[in-house]
């Protein structure tokens, strides 16, 4: 059975205005591969609606999975859940059981459950809720679509809780050797190998530093005995 | 005038494995705010053609400038020439231009221009070259679509090169302050300061370190006075 592909939609303006690098991506990027799971895609769009929709609807029929995240707090640009209802065409409105997980929560902290924190509790209807242990406002999945916050330290919990209940596919292996020669130079023989062993994938990346060139080449695929055996190929090819 | 509005497409799995962090969206990003260009909408895909010919084309249908990354060096894995001609639906072969340069660089460097290496001057017809002093193989510019290299140093390069013929706006300013209270205080403040000043945009960024919480409240416009009147009315309201 061949492994699940999924995509990620990122949504804010965070990593759009160069004011922060990504780092959800990467976490979910790292996790996804030791699960099986093939990110296949990721769109990062920026607080608009129609960006927002448009995205969804494309990737939650392309893919057998979608992971959001941003947009779900409590502020007026924090628009997700009401686009994935729009997107994915559930109706939205303050839900009981997410009212009840906030209100627990802010009476705890002393704080008020106010108009603004009361948006958090808007979930579409026919969704499954996403326990977030840091700050308790849940996200949720609705068919594929996983609903995540942006912060980096809920992003990561919400992922936690979701990722044993997605059927993922063999690992994903990967090996990789160091190559101080010209990728125009390794492309010929890699192409041969990437030929033969039509089961694994072969990626080629160049590198410049300390008044050094060459490529790391990396090879991927779930049978760890063919890997090994394109590794030891790789190696008489280059390892001279 | 309305800034221009752009898109990014970055081609490759080193992200999408986990492989690596990404360093040219978030290079980009910050010299297209500098410059007064929107970076609305970034996309990553692998290395399959009918993912990169499918995002060009509607990347570049819907905005101003695309820039692509990642997919134009000698290996097989290496098609995006191929693909944005496709798009755009332009010829491609070995061109004349391309060719004397990577021929010069070669002889210099006392390198062979084989096969392998003569696809870097694969490019499509109508297309202007893209210098690259890193390592000499262009990148090339087909209607408002930019292809660059994916090594950052090149492509940080080709950035540098391509930017003083793009028209930009009025840079995109910015301010910042942190505020140690929930964004469910914020919110409600905060969006009647974004209904005030509908010329701004004011985005919320949650935080959680070190036992503490709160959120830094950027906002960004083209008129620096707004954005301090705007800032002046945050502090009154947060610095309490």
């Amino acid at each position: 059975m061949p492994n699940p592909r999924a995509a990620m939609l990122v949504i804010g303006d965070e990593i759009l205005s160069g004011r922060t690098r990504d780092a959800n991506m990467h976490f979910l990027a790292g996790e996804f591969t030791k699960r099986g799971i093939d990110l296949a895609e990721v769109r990062i769009v920026s607080d608009e609606r129609a960006a927002i929709v448009g995205a969804l609807k494309a990737l939650s029929a392309a893919f057998d999975i979608v992971v959001t995240s941003g947009g779900i707090g409590p502020t007026h640009d924090d628009i997700t859940a009401d686009c994935v209802a729009e997107a994915m065409g559930a109706p939205i409105g303050v839900r009981e059981d997410a009212r009840a997980i906030l209100a627990e929560h802010y009476e705890r902290t002393g704080k008020e459950l106010n108009e603004a924190r009361l948006r958090m509790a808007r979930i579409p209807d026919g969704a499954t809720l996403i326990e977030n242990p840091v700050s308790a406002a849940p996200g949720f999945t609705l068919g594929n679509v996983h609903v995540m916050a942006g912060v980096p330290s809920v992003f990561q919990a919400m992922v936690a809780s979701v990722l044993p209940k997605i059927t993922g596919g063999a690992p994903m292996l990967s090996q990789s050797i160091r190559v101080e020669r010209g990728e125009g130079d390794i492309a010929g023989p890699l192409r041969i190998l990437a030929e033969e062993f039509t089961d694994l994938s072969f990626g080629s990346y160049p590198f410049y530093d300390a008044g050094l060139h060459g490529a790391n080449i990396v090879v991927r695929g779930t049978d760890p005995g063919r890997v090994d055996a394109a590794m030891m190929r790789l190696n008489d090819l280059f390892a001279a």
